[in-house]
């Protein structure tokens, strides 16, 4: 049962906005109430009450009016509450967004009615340590990425999985990707295409300075160690290309499957393989918001 | 316990012969029966009754003497039978064979003592069929490969994966890996390298045709269809670059996990990773016998 | 001043050859005498004295009906004698071939008021040495390749450039391109894509063992020799993907910049990277007949 | 005649400084003078009046000691002058640098006594334009780059090759390659290999958007031009993967073949192909001073 939604919009356009503000009315009418995010709700001019940071604990469901990239930053902030989340897509073609704007009507009232399946994808936890301090911790749907800085010079990562020593990258960065994130940021990085269930984790280099350094499929309960031995400018770790830490020389990034999953709401039947066929072809891999 | 032992060897070059000899002589004192498929054993002097090609139901381990492709048609032989198979490495460097011949004493020893552990391995079982009829079957533990003939056009390949439709490849060919393949002939078309333990299924297109054909991990549970819609030239099924089939237009090739697995015997600590960085830079991917 | 067309059609094809008729007729009743080879000759009902083998000898145009795989095997037979090439495309949308079936009428009027331009590619001859001699010659627009037979085994090419050693490929074989055959088989075995004016020659392996394999960009005034050192199955030489020669060990294979170029016939604007880009997106890289 | 020479050296290493001391008394016990510029000079001790910004008006032939980042250094700043370059190797094998710590003496023996040959290779220039004004102008031996910031989101570039409009390149960003840079930051990115002398320009894109962005070979008689259309993070241009300039929306970046060449000494014969399959086989392919 359906009592509360959340929205999560892409708030600096003009028609995700128009349509959030009807889909409230819409909500309210049937008696759920609606809440946003700090920016997500003032734009939408919600009530103060219904404006609130940790969304995740209030809501059944959330909604997100967007592309991929909106999709991304709601399933970081619900994946921790196992909030599930439909993606209404108000983009290009997206691999996250379920809905297309004419099927919102049935859409909603199919989810109202409960007449949807769940389907969990794996999450990615990042941790930084430094001077053995745990200085930052996120978690990301598509991709974990240490680049260098726009200084076109070279990094120089030493990779671990759990307690193996496994390469040293000299590259411009590495991603450390999600079966989801695979048709992301990796897959324009030489990184193989993965088909979402499988529990595995990826490790594509960012041109790669030795040429038998090579995309590697590991399983999902693997821990990802990187260190960044020696750093000939800044570095930076991006999570699903959106929160962004400063990295120093010394510092090691642990990444692992996260406790937790990200869960989509499935309203119709989804096809991965004629999605990916159309976005390939169309446009290429990667989406943002 | 260990009674009898199967002796698979490279029985083309000399030096794996004659040290298949003296083993024989090593488990003949310590009253362990000796036995191996027609060629092997016959190369090896072995007596009639000691000479049998269904070594699986007689045997409790196998050793073979030889390269990477020695222990691929022990693999493929022994693996239905669920009997062991250990590799003495008399080539290059092997991802697959155990044991280089200074430590032969060492492990034998070990072996007979039962100091090792297994390893399992997922196999691939390919199916060909024509007119509903299945006239070819076969398992690898590397790839199934279809591969046009030697006229330097296009194969065109229709892939389902299940019931969902994929792709077509116009291409020189499809390579359908398992993970320990993956460091084969996949990785030498552009694959990933996957590790060992994770249960996918990799499809590899040769030389595609259209650029947006990329590599593509599935889980292990799944079945791949390729139906060779039309055919330029003659095609061919290639399992582990050992056995091959000729196919005709119109024929569909099913490849998905095999029900059984080669067990790998292992006598000292397994370091996949340092075995890849050693044989990546010293020589490339792919080995045969 | 044309006083008489050759016509090179896909004759196993019903529309090119009811075109051709019909151009058959236009040309006669312009005053202008039309040559065919043997067998498109014979499809298109022409007198004996139409039919020649020297074509090139006799003409002072050829016109292709087909696709680019047309345009290549008329390329080959007539660049040695300079006859310009005209193609028009029967096909999918190709690189070589310049005039679409619509606009007909109007080219073929440009080409007899000698309204056109020329535009000359570079050749690539290949001959094969077998004890010390000339055992095959052949010359092709596009690609030069040895490939190794249907097994999925590996060849081992040793490469010399001049008199340098450039490398030893294991691979399923190796690719020379000319710039023209940029965008066919080499594009898809990883090359890159060379503006036609370039008087440069491609070597790009096809799935090379080694991961520092990787295509090479020479001066098109350098030889390329290729042995086959060893050879774990059959070989074979293809030129243009059309014409094959069968290669044994030991057999050398010199690839240069043949003496003549293959003379295009530009009616109108040509732009190679709005070409390109259409093919690419819609088909992928290699066309044939 | 040589009367003066220019030392340009990696100052920040001790090794590099202590020889070129060395080198120094050498040269001024022969009657010739020894430059330098500001930094270099400063450190090596030199007087104020042999420390000179414009060293290629002053200098017959320059020196440098270090790696091949100190090489593309001098290389910038003395082929507007014709003035030749010759490399001593300090740091791991190089692509640029001639001659070995070990063979310094006889080198420089010959050097003087005009035993020499010199190779010239094409150089890049590098300009931008905002407002149709040129705000920025360098030049560059091995690349020019266009890279977004650290941030992990995508360029969006659209390329003009002479009037003719390209491609819109997604991607992390963008590198115009020489030859001579051809088997530095192109070749991680997926670019071929180019031998020296071919005079063509390369542009290989940086992890791409869509799957058919290919590297591409063009005459370097064209000039190619970038404009960043849109720009969702800051984005900078990098020559050599040393000088570094900001770039904003609209900016253009104009890149040709420069007017003068980087002229190489050749002391001893110049093997290109051994060189690099040493290289890549060793440590792949970026090197920095």
């Amino acid at each position: 049962m359906i009592n509360s939604i959340g929205l999560i919009i892409n708030y600096r356009k003009k028609q995700p906005v128009q349509l959030a503000q009807e889909i409230v009315q819409w909500f309210v009418k049937k008696g759920i109430m609606v809440y946003a995010p700090e920016n997500d709700g003032t734009v939408l001019g919600l009530k103060p009450d219904y404006i609130i940071p940790e969304l995740g604990q209030e809501v059944d469901c959330v909604l997100t009016l967007g592309g991929d990239g909106t999709f991304l930053r709601a399933a970081r902030l619900m994946a921790p509450y196992g909030v599930p989340v439909l993606g209404i897509n108000m983009g290009t073609l997206g691999f996250l967004t379920e809905i297309e704007v004419s099927e919102i009507e049935v859409a909603l009232q199919k989810l109202i009615r409960g007449q949807y399946y769940l389907e969990d994808r794996l999450m990615l936890e990042a941790k930084v340590l430094r001077n053995n301090k745990i200085i930052y911790s996120s978690a990301g749907l598509n991709d974990v990425v240490v680049t260098k800085g726009p200084l076109a010079r070279i990094n120089t990562l030493d990779v671990h999985v759990d307690q193996q020593y496994y390469t040293t990258y000299k590259a411009d960065g590495v991603i450390v990707s999600s079966p989801t994130g695979s048709t992301a940021y990796s897959l324009s990085a030489g990184g193989p295409i993965v088909y979402p269930e499988v529990e595995v984790i990826i490790l594509t280099p960012i041109c790669p300075h030795s040429l038998h350094a090579r995309p590697l499929v590991i399983p999902g309960s693997k821990t990802v160690r990187i260190n960044i031995s020696y750093q000939q400018s800044e570095s930076m770790l991006t999570i699903d290309g959106q929160n962004c830490f400063d990295l120093l020389n010394g510092d090691e990034i642990i990444v692992s499957k996260a406790p937790y999953q990200v869960r989509l709401v499935r309203i119709k039947e989804h096809n991965f393989f004629s999605i990916m066929r159309e976005k390939l072809k169309a446009e290429g891999s990667r989406s943002y918001e």
